[in-house]
């Protein structure tokens, strides 16, 4: 499924906000005409989207699936869809089950701001050398303690397998593409926000790698802002 | 200068509503302490866009133009930029002194609808036959009584020359774009609401160049929703 987060505060349900996941289960309660639990593959924050969400829930619904896709966005807001609905095993679980996860992080690099990428990409002025960003982030690849760039949303636990990362770049819009195992806490825009630094100069490839190597999250740059990040895809 | 439209009922000042020329009007006041009348060269709707609309304005302004830009840009909200600013001459005026003007229709062609592009294109389910609908648009291009496809904003002539149409695929993207000395009120939408006939295999090139010469609103397909539209360029 996919979501414009802009709107939302955030997946997970939280009383009295408008989230996704109690805009999912409302959705589901009206078309099935039962009480529903969803339960998704990555809790995005306020304001981060998704083009790759999965989700899962328990029904008896008697029809087809295509006919539960179809009737599940004839009563979505606009802002979400579900992209497609098939049967999964008992076990399977959106969360615990996932092998990894891809986000997006896309950055408006342009001395103007721009009115139509405003909720879709972290503006930054100042030109950029991509490159440099580029040639840092190659470290992060491998299985590290990414401690330095957030914490475990639950456990002690700051080791991840970074899989691979890639950079995009599209006219203004420069992509920072990253695959992971799991991801800690905050960790793309807290990697994001350290790597902006070495895009302006400000610090070396080999001074990012030691700030990843330091483990200390009271080394790490500022967290960019939710609005340029989005969750691609998640692997099972 | 460029605008998001979603938030805007429309270019031109109405009281009570939030417009494009009265956000201009307000941001030259707040920052040149003049009271200023903006002119643009088209008049979007409301919910059109626009990435190159060109404005005018008197001012008796005493630092440098790009000290105005930035003056203008820190207090214009974030759905409204201004690109540049630069003196014209006395008899500029961005309407009659404009040679052309292009636009672009966006259409979102998928079988399901898109929460990102929902303020950015029209959504069409059905596959449509694009080469087809480009070869229908071909006949467009050139001097012709444009009567079915919109109202003169002025006047009782419909005649408009058309410079050149071009279609660009962008994945589920089509874009349409349209250059013409001037247009008609609701032209473009009206255009591609017909052409939209042909590419669902409603309506033969052949037929579309028939309605076209017929000069007879009455022929015209529906006019396609507003969200679609972008100004994109005005010519001197």
């Amino acid at each position: 499924m996919a979501y414009d987060g802009t709107n939302f505060h955030g997946f997970q349900v939280q009383v009295g906000q408008r989230t996704v996941q109690g805009t999912l289960e409302e959705a589901l309660a009206q078309v099935t005409q039962e009480s529903c639990r969803v339960v998704g593959a990555g809790r995005t924050d306020a304001g981060v989207h998704a083009r790759g969400q999965v989700i899962a829930f328990h029904t008896h619904w008697r029809h087809s699936w295509e006919e539960l896709e179809r009737a599940l966005n004839a009563v979505l807001p606009p802002d979400v869809v579900v992209s497609q609905v098939e049967p999964a095993p008992a076990d399977f679980h959106p969360r615990y089950s996932a092998r990894s996860r891809e986000y997006r992080y896309t950055i408006y690099n342009h001395p103007l701001r721009s009115p139509f990428y405003r909720y879709f990409a972290y503006h930054v002025a100042e030109p950029l050398d991509v490159a440099t960003m580029a040639r840092a982030s190659d470290c992060l690849v491998g299985r590290h303690d990414f401690a330095t760039f957030g914490q475990p949303p639950q456990g002690e636990n700051t080791v991840r397998e970074v899989l691979w990362v890639l950079w995009v770049q599209e006219g203004p819009l420069v992509h920072f593409d990253i695959a992971a195992n799991a991801f800690l806490y905050r960790m793309v825009r807290s990697i994001v926000g350290t790597l902006l630094l070495v895009g302006r100069g400000r610090l070396s490839p080999e001074e990012f790698r030691e700030i990843l190597e330091a483990a200390d999250r009271s080394r790490a740059g500022p967290t960019v802002p939710p609005q340029g990040l989005c969750l691609m895809r998640v692997n099972y």
